[in-house]
């Protein structure tokens, strides 16, 4: 969910120009063994996939995802051929850079984790796609047809959200048609934002790209789904990762809306770096909250180590000691009337006052 | 979207009683028209769809969305026994009123307008249900190979959002697999949070049903991205409906969240009874936002009347008198560092403060 998009960034800036490099050189060295393959790279994926990997639901990487060598030899030459372009380019192109008519760029939010949250739109705007880029673990959880139709993947692993970017724009703007998925919603805490500043500091345009964004079901509406009904009245989203916002601006956010109605959706609760962001996020609700105030919380979403709980504001902080939240959990704080019912959270709308039943 | 589901109650309060009553009075005439057909109603459904209404997506009510009666002279015999289940039903069941085993309940977010921006998990929901319950409006927009696998389809028009919900459980309470459907999301303003309180108060449980929520696409994202990237930080969503919210209370949540980097998503923003409602949310706004901050307005998201207009917050107040701005508008609001490129609203992240791009 759009947790993982904020975290690649989050953990991966130390990390990010160290892995580019890396890309290069093993790029440079399997295109010259490639060019002979000219445009059969499309083919070498479908065949790879389907033939070795019909469960990962990813041509190209899927079945090294922790090896980014081994998954480039399954398809080096659509793979190194975007690799040698994105090292030439990522620096410095401009639109000037890129001769002939661009291609189209499109955003696709996926949803939830697995592929059946996704929208008809999405899917087929992903089959439309001639270059599929994205986080290895959501190229993973492509459906096979999508992975074979796809002429490129292009993967990275929990790293380089920005030079990702730039590279599914790049290939936009080189004529190709583009789609860039992320899971959740490309509004939410994703990329849909980082694209269109990429391109404006490109010296493109929206238009030029026919840019695209097509939504998707955001975690806090699927986690929300798995808890009941939490989130039906007023409700704000929180991240609590520091690495873009301030925490003081965070803090200041979290003291504005913790006294007033809205339910609380939290993003990116927790990681080695942030965990003091969470225990002061705690620490700011239970200023304002009563410490029995229902808290849903989610982990893994869609993931086979999903698990749903829900406990007591006051018990939120010490859960921060467990495996339960991690940067791949999703946090929902009741109001104070949310209460627990069969346990299912339930926020009332107010229909109770109005109706009688 | 959400929206309309909100609407459909605050419009319907004083209209929802005498219509039911209506209702009743036509089932219980057709019904006996339709007591010799017996389980033959679905078939009488699916024929009537594909025959006379293969566009409308509606088997039961599509093609007369204007006449209810027109509507359940289609299909008579089930919508008709449904009524008469529901007036005898609606006032006084509890669980022990039903025998044998309870069916399943769902409530199923469509997501925007389009089918296509249904989930896979959202269709499969509605092909496994027998009884498929819904706003006429929301009915219409279901895809053909839906309407026409359903045993039943029960519609009611713009009013009864509680009735309706409580139809769809005591339908499920008296053994059949039923789907509720709303635009959205069932979390935001609208049916997941009805549904529990409502099973609660017949002294039923949400296990008994089997009671599970699908996600949907919220109004803000399908919107969001028609709009490019608005809502890519921090984000609160507030109705300014005071039908079920004192009006006091909105305008609290306002003052508190305008003056943090919130992006504000304004659902249900104008109708003849809130006019004041949205004039006075402009007002709160402009005390703490530039009146250069852009708004993205975004009428009938996924219909025919589809208009979306990027303003800025001073012009937003009087726009409440055209009619981009009515009960089928989402608003969003952007923060102090949104800007408009392309004719996109753009919320940074802040990613241009850690790369260099």
């Amino acid at each position: 969910m759009s947790t993982n998009d904020a975290t690649d960034t989050t953990e991966s800036t130390d990390t990010t120009d160290a892995m580019d490099a890396t890309d290069a050189i093993d790029a440079t060295k399997t295109n010259d063994e490639s060019t002979a393959a000219s445009g059969s790279s499309a083919s070498t994926c479908g065949a790879a996939s389907s033939a070795t990997d019909d469960d990962s639901g990813s041509a190209c990487g899927a079945s090294n995802p922790s090896s980014s060598a081994g998954s480039e030899s399954t398809c080096g030459g659509s793979t190194a051929t975007s690799k040698r372009d994105a090292t030439d380019e990522r620096v410095e192109s401009t639109v000037d850079d890129f001769e002939g008519d661009p291609g189209r760029l499109v955003a696709v939010g996926l949803g939830p984790g697995e592929p059946e949250g996704m929208t008809a739109r999405a899917r087929r705007a992903l089959l439309e796609a001639e270059h599929v880029v994205g986080y290895t673990t959501y190229i993973e959880l492509l459906p096979d047809e999508v992975t074979e139709s796809a002429e490129e993947l292009y993967d990275t692993p929990m790293c380089g959200e920005v030079s990702r970017t730039e590279e599914a724009i790049d290939r936009a703007l080189a004529g190709n048609d583009v789609a860039i998925v992320g899971s959740g919603d490309p509004n939410v805490y994703a990329l849909a934002g980082l694209a269109l500043e990429i391109l404006e500091s490109k010296g493109a345009t929206a238009s030029a790209v026919d840019f695209e964004v097509v939504p998707g079901v955001p975690a806090a509406q699927s986690c929300g789904a798995r808890l009941g009904a939490p989130l039906v009245n007023d409700t704000v989203s929180v991240s609590l990762s520091d690495h873009l916002t301030p925490m003081s601006e965070i803090e200041s956010r979290l003291h504005a809306v913790a006294p007033e109605g809205f339910t609380i959706a939290i993003y990116n609760p927790w990681s080695r770096k942030r965990r003091e962001n969470f225990e002061t996020c705690c620490e700011i609700l239970l200023e304002h909250r009563d410490p029995e105030t229902p808290v849903g919380v989610v982990h893994g979403a869609g993931r086979d180590d999903e698990r749903v709980e829900i406990v007591e504001l006051g018990e939120l902080e010490e859960l921060g000691e467990s495996d339960l939240i991690d940067m791949t959990t999703t946090i929902l704080v009741g109001n104070e009337e949310t209460y627990v019912f069969d346990d299912r959270m339930v926020t009332p709308r107010g229909y109770e006052s109005k109706y009688d039943y």
